[in-house]
């Protein structure tokens, strides 16, 4: 007798009607039906909460008007009808007291990044993950991208031979103007410190940045010297990072990240040079990754095309030719997830990527009020 | 008390374990939370329809052998139980009499294209779409990419003037090798007469072609001049086209479909000039147009960009830079399709579009045979 | 002793002041110092010609006002002074006269293209080239960019296999409005039978087309079927060139050539697929060629870098990713004419490649007239 | 009477048999008919100086041993036949001696970059050049091409608005492997401190990213922090460059050169975003500007085509679509250095930019040299 295969049950806080970011995710776990979403404190105004749960076609008894309502409402019900997991994708100031909340509820999560405001902060949401039998995994969505996973792959096997050069940039244009002061709510709690935490553009894309080069690079940033920018009068964190990187080993780096860049759109880019040749991959088109070498032509590898590791042709589900995009690279993030939970060991980004942003962030910060030209950024064994 | 938005019910015909095309139509279906997948007749081996529908944590009972169980067993259901509408994934031989059979029974149908093997098969399934109150999709899948429908409101609304010159390319390079002899099932019954008709790659991507180009310019193909090649040794079908066209008006078209275009992924290119400039669409990077001016610097419109449509802006679900593909396209047509059904008027390719490509390969087949310069295409009225 | 590597003395007829080609032929000629331009007759008007001649520092005798006094001027002057060769950079319908008068006279002709304004005035050219010990160059520029060459190797050695597609196009767009009744020179005389021939798009850009790819695919083009269109009122040549291909073999073909495609620049692009993959190569980014494979990565060909035949390299003056364009495509036509009339064996474009257009050229013009489907192009020898 | 434009003499110091950069510049002052060549030392070896001159078709009484014997053997001819002009290019500690020599003797330079080995020496050749009554030219090349020029002007006019990021980054592969030690007399020269002075990619590569950068955006960088690496062993100076720049100003930059970028051609681009709007140009597709809009499509501005300023146009020689490359950027120097020794007035890179480059190569080391966050770059008039 064939097993069916039931999707998990998601529970979500925030990510009410109108929000970016939640809606993302409700599309990115429905994707591939291993998920479904069931239940959710959507926004602590209980009405609005109401219709958003609604609007997904949630029984109303489940669309709770604070995680503390979901919290309880969710263990009042049978456990095989109650969340397996919850989604926060709230502002960054509520990480924190929200997962350590579902965690020792009982309920994985899934969070979004960065991690938390601060790395103490970070450091209790481990503790409590750490202490519970739960998973926890961050969205730093960029790493599902099968593309990316071949590039990690590649080099760590050894293709491109010893890293010598890792630049990454992310640009973004989207506040160029003042509009976190004209009612644009995406723009106003991440320019404000109390819910953003210390990083503006550096917490909310220099991290993705950041995450990105270490990961597909599979080396740590030992060092870094930083200028941190805020170009539009009156905005109270950075909107606009430069960081010289210096790796484990002899690798040196460029890290920029803006949300200045006028006309930029999500310009997520990463280069990285070995003894003998160089990789390119560009977010905004995500199923291209260019191979320059040394001593032979270029090579373009496809998504679906041939040359790549049946670990990346894993990730994909459509033919090569047939661009799969954000959505999906999320969704392999919540597969992995899933996959964890019912038993499979699948990669996630999860706690341990967590802290290495959060020193990262704290470090940039650091330098860059100073005078010291290099601050370090600790081991994770020291985080 | 807001209502609440339940998912439409969807069955499947075809589609089970390892299907290429069904396992998108599944996905597409999910993305948006419009539909849940609750039956199907993945397949005709009993055994094998259960464990798709276990896979997909269907209720086992409503995993039929076959279409005529999935009818009757949906029918003995409530109303409020059974499925609304059928989608057909199976090969196109298939496609008529399912699609007869389902409407005849009350459901709407969601067919993949070709709209059948043969324009009176065609003309048939019109027949029962127009006797019933049932809506009938077919998967044009291309012109639900957010840029097409883009370029088709600027050709409407006269932005490049009067149109000269339509060109339509759709690449492939998979059938380059004999492997529909070598146990390759999707080559297997593509170029079979008998379960694709009497066009191989003119069924099966140069219909797509034909679509888009009359979909996006507005213009009617009145006759064509074209050559079909069968490239790959024993064969049955064509594998490669080629055709001059002439529209209605003054404009003159080239299109161009092969599958032995060997290295070529899933090349679908448009450009359309007209008398103030020209635009440009590759569904391989779909979330980019680009519009060449007579007297002005060329433009790139980006999907979530400035400068769209709103009508656009509706079919997207990110911000720009966060790229959308094939699924997402997709989806586009299964959103469309369940806001018809539900009361709302929506675009989506139907009976019309179906009967023109027949039509069209009907006129290919015949000039291709012969020596005569043109071939027309009946105008749709008459067809 | 080493021998003093003097320039070759070249002449030219047409190309005074404000002229467009004539200037390239200039600079082409000029860049790598095989030659010397000493003599022309650049205008009919005597004091253009003389003020064309100061501008480009010539002796004021040797700025003639006819082709003829500059023939009779420079057959007075001593052999080692008086020119070598005479470049023919005037309207085509003076290309025969002039080209077998400089011919009969003893000098060396680079004539452009096409070659005249009928197959039986080429013919007259190969004749006259023939009882001479003169050589006689066209200048099919684009068969001088390195890449293009790469392209023609890798097919003649077959790495592609065996070639099944050939689609060649050739888009502009300055021809988009009727400025040949404004004034325009350049419009002008491209659009007036008397001066242009029975060709107008066809015979001024199609041709290049068409020579690209049979010179690159090293196939012949066996019969054409044919769409000739003058989208601009009242103009009296065609402006748009569609045709189907069939190659000696079994290859098929597209070539389109347009001048009303309003917004593009001077997009020749060539594409070429055999049985095991395809290349693509496009005159606007001419440092480029892109291999397909069907069976592993995209390779990126790049002027200069890594993979490159000696042949190519040969044919480059700079280093990788320093850009060589047009004037340079256009030099090592006159380097390889500079080197076989030093005694050297070099390759450039002649009598055959003329012929084989003139030939092109009657065959589309009469399939575009007729009803018959498919009209041969005689194959070279019967020309 | 018109007046004969009769070209201008050209002298020559090293560019021998087999010089890269040597070919180059008699190419670029060729192309034009703007200069002659007409004596040269092009080696310190006679016999190759009387080879390479032969091979260039001169007179072979001036094809010198060395630089005091051309100016003595130039100057003994009569003032309209001996040379208007030295072109120095030589490796970098010849150039100051060269220069003040030639200067002196009453000869105009042009001279490669960088400027010279030390910012003393820099400014021995400027007090030269003002003592004289003759003009300087350094070769700053891609300050020559023709969209460099626009971008310079749209930025000069405001059209970005206020600027507020500048990032520029030149990476090459050529020295990934040790061929310094292995006969390689490019690489030789360049990575010893004798002869390149004490930047090593620095001097070479990193110059021409930094003047570009102030070249277009027409800002001053006020200080920079930089790290300089060198990843090959044994190499005696840096082969990677990475700094951030501060500007006059709020604007803050990156630059990053790399000659260890393994892969990489020649790979020069330049990014430049203001409070309205973003810029880019690369070097090796020269022939396209994109700026990308806050609010409007991004415009892609092609050469030759729409929406030029009038002196971009007249930087070009082709109609839009035929690409121009580095020999006709080169050409722009040389064609702009002749305007002006004629009287007319034209731009071309000269004293100023070979000081300030010569201050950034000093700021840049010393800064990489210790622990100070911040080192400033003097600004003009102190230099």
């Amino acid at each position: 007798m064939t097993a069916i295969r039931h999707p998990l049950r998601l529970g979500m806080a925030g990510g009410g009607e109108g929000a970016f970011i939640g809606a993302i995710h409700q599309k990115a776990a429905a994707l591939d039906g291993d998920w479904r979403l069931v239940a959710g404190a959507f926004s602590t105004d209980a009405g609005r909460s109401r219709r958003s749960g609604a609007a997904l076609g949630l029984d109303p008894t489940r669309a709770y008007a604070s995680l503390d309502a979901l919290i309880a409402g969710e263990r009042a019900l049978p456990e095989d009808a109650r969340i397996d997991a919850l989604a926060i994708v709230t502002p960054n100031h509520l990480h924190a007291p929200m997962a350590i909340a579902a965690l020792e509820a009982g309920f994985h999560v899934f969070c979004e990044k960065p991690m938390a405001i601060s790395i103490d902060e970070a450091r209790a949401i481990a503790a409590a993950a750490q202490a519970s039998d739960r998973r926890f995994a961050l969205a730093f969505t960029y790493s599902g991208y099968p593309l990316v996973e071949e590039a990690r792959l590649r080099i760590a096997r050894g293709d491109l031979g010893t890293i010598r050069l890792v630049q990454v940039e992310y640009l973004q244009g989207w506040l160029s103007l003042p509009i976190d002061d004209q009612g644009n709510k995406q723009a106003a709690w991440r320019t404000d410190p109390a819910r953003a935490g210390i990083g503006g553009c550096l917490g909310d894309i220099g991290t993705h940045a950041f995450h990105l080069a270490e990961h597909v690079s599979g080396l740590r940033v030992a060092s870094v010297a930083a200028d941190l920018a805020t170009h539009v009068p009156g905005r109270r964190l950075d909107d606009d990072v430069s960081a010289l990187l210096r790796f484990d080993g002899d690798a040196r780096g460029l890290l920029k990240a803006s949300q200045v860049a006028a006309g930029e759109e999500n310009g997520l880019k990463l280069r990285i040079h070995g003894t003998r040749g160089g990789l390119e991959w560009a977010q905004m088109e995500p199923n291209t990754l260019t191979i320059r070498w040394l001593d032979r032509p270029t090579e373009t590898i496809r998504a679906g095309g041939p040359g790549l590791d049946p670990a990346t042709l894993a990730l994909l589900r459509t033919p090569s030719g047939h661009p799969e995009g954000y959505i999906e690279a999320f969704a392999n993030l919540y597969r992995a997830f899933a996959a964890t939970i019912r038993g499979d060991d699948a990669r996630y980004p999860g706690v341990v990527d967590g802290l290495r942003t959060m020193a990262f962030i704290e470090a940039i910060v650091a330098n860059a009020a100073g005078d010291v030209k290099w601050t370090p950024i600790p081991s994770g064994d020291t985080v």
